[in-house]
């Protein structure tokens, strides 16, 4: 695996090697702290990402890699250098990968084309954040064994959402069929397309998932005019615990945190027995260390 | 051990055992760079503190931890993530220990009661800090061997000290006479009940104390109406060479730091003979690697 | 080797001397994990640089060192410490090498004269930056073999430029000719006495160069008045491919980073066969281990 760019282009016997590796950087597992020893990962966060820099800091620590955090704060970005002189600058001291986030779509694939390293999306603007799509179909999987006929219901704002489109794909390659629901003007064109089902009517479709994964509405990326009142939208598709009723009984919610409690989510079904969104975070650390190593050798 | 959440509720022979257990952490002592080999001390700081947390990080290290720093900047606390879902998310990544600051009173507590790693309060509003009471503790016990009949003097803003707080506690614990002075703006209610006695004449009390514990004066945590003036403040209540001569030979000056030079402590006493300043610096980290390992283990 | 706070006052014996030892530290050498085990680098910044700082923690690390990052954000300098107060206090935790930057001329000096670990100076205001001058002149010794008799021009802001200053010293020390070109408001007075040549005709000077190091023009460091139109300056003293073309065949451009594009580097030069500006980075880390060995040993 040279790099991991997105979720999009990837064979299904791929993604399935990958989430086998994962399997075994389970906590408990065989000791990897050699995997990477004396390498370094770099993390070149322009946007503010505690959870996802720490989900990969972690993992490369594991495999026994140093770590070298770059944020876009107190960084020479703030002096105007452009995005390539930043990776190439990077490069040069050496790593043997590149993990980034960056509010434009498609940063990561341009970092990709002028580095020798491998260079890993931690999430590119509205478009890709793969490393969350796997932990996500990981998780699945460990309940499900394989995903094939599964119906995921991904609900919320889509529209902002680099974690609906990479799992959207990711879950289709598996074999499950993705419905999306949310209001009109949170869904963007192009879903059907990439082989989604789309409905506004949550509760409609609520009975037929087997799994529920509940989107951040993303406040802070909407401007005023389509800033839904987060009342009315909580009343239409948020996951209450009336509507958690009407799943199925061993459905799981998902969610890629952080949660805007009582808004998408209300917190006793996010701290309820469906809530597998701990276990999302959990394993978001064994998928890296195995998106790492295989980026890495 | 389970959790250092505070002073309040530790035997003496708890105390003292921990202060034991330092003893082996100074510098020279015996390698423990596998105490912690593979585990992770996760470092949760919703507010600014090099210093506390550069300590932690570097005990954690010295004992083969890898370190995660999450500071309130940057970090999904700024996206409105609750307390408790940063918490839970990042004991989801496997760490040993939790070491927490929070500017709410409590807070480690809270965290501790919904995770099942252990808990360091580094720190939480104006309650208590408990590691910071253990190397003043320390320090004493480095000159005196025992606390027992000493007269320890603290002077200042103890309103808005969890040091003096978690220090009348633990001196009292380990049989030290606790004396606390300061404007009375600044002295809260219920000290005595805590075991301190309280006045306001500095220069009258100062020839009793065996050790002298200055506090900073935290304009930061004040609101206008209760900010005194810096000059009257200091002239009232400064440790200047002229106080410090009315003190005990052998009486040593503390201070937890960040000094304001010239108001709570003149220069000249702060690098004088009599400050044991950079020697509580330096018992921090030896004092923080027995906390660590008595949590972790 | 005590501290490295300048280069002024260093012999060219013990310049060479760093030189040959950085050589040993480049990417393929022998395995250094060993050299600085168990010890800590403190990197104690006061400016923005994640690019010195990283160059430092990679090197550090590299030599098995634990990195303890202190940044002026978030640290107890914004609660009005002193300079000599956080670095006491950092001294006070047993680094054994202080890397530290600081808008202030002067400022490693003053710490070094109050620690007893070694201080490595990563740039003073706009005094001295010797880490980058020896990187620089490692760059030109892995082309050159030696430097004497050679040419070397600087160009642009040196006004404000650290990294000119420490350049012309030790390029001087290491037997080359240095001539610095650029307006007249930004060449400060002193230079010929240092050893250097001075001149404003940027055309003239070219053909003559060995080597031309390109300055970052430093807006942020100059007030309104002396704001030179960054559209006037590039047509002067920018080096674009017209201007590189009257160059020597073989001469290399070199440039510290951040680039401003377009204003005194075209992108075509920065990206093309003349650009050196990655393998300085490289290099960066080898000097820099090399520093950070002998400064603690």
């Amino acid at each position: 695996m040279r790099h991991l760019l997105g979720i999009a282009g990837w064979r299904r016997d791929e993604l399935e090697a990958l989430l086998d590796r994962a399997q075994a950087h389970l906590p408990g597992g065989p000791d990897a702290s050699h995997v990477l020893r004396g390498r370094v990962v770099a993390n070149l966060f322009f946007e503010d990402s505690t959870r996802t820099r720490s989900s990969f800091e972690v993992a490369a620590r594991k495999l026994g890699a140093d770590v070298l955090n770059w944020s876009h704060a107190g960084s020479s970005v703030s002096k105007g250098e452009t995005l390539l002189d930043t990776a190439r600058n990077i490069e040069a001291m050496g790593p043997s990968v590149i993990v980034i986030r960056h509010r434009s779509s498609g940063a990561p694939h341009l970092v990709a084309r002028h580095v020798k390293c491998a260079v890993v999306n931690a999430g590119d603007g509205a478009h890709e954040h793969p490393s969350q799509a796997l932990l996500d179909a990981f998780t699945l999987r460990q309940r499900w064994g394989r995903l094939d006929g599964r119906t995921v219901l991904i609900v919320g704002d889509v529209l902002h959402s680099r974690v609906a489109r990479s799992n959207l794909v990711c879950l289709k390659a598996l074999g499950a069929r993705v419905v999306l629901c949310g209001p009109p003007t949170l869904l963007p064109p192009g879903l059907e397309e990439m082989g989604g089902e789309v409905t506004h009517q949550l509760d409609a479709v609520l009975p037929q998932a087997d799994a529920v994964m509940c989107l951040r509405l993303q406040t802070e990326r909407m401007s005023e005019a389509f800033l839904p009142s987060q009342r009315e939208y909580s009343r239409l598709f948020g996951l209450t615990p009336a509507r958690a009723e009407r799943m199925k009984p061993d459905a799981p919610v998902l969610h890629p945190g952080p949660i805007n409690r009582g808004v998408e989510l209300s917190p006793a079904v996010a701290d309820g027995p469906r809530s597998v969104i701990l276990e999302q975070v959990a394993n978001g650390v064994a998928v890296r260390r195995a998106i790492l190593e295989a980026c890495a050798s």
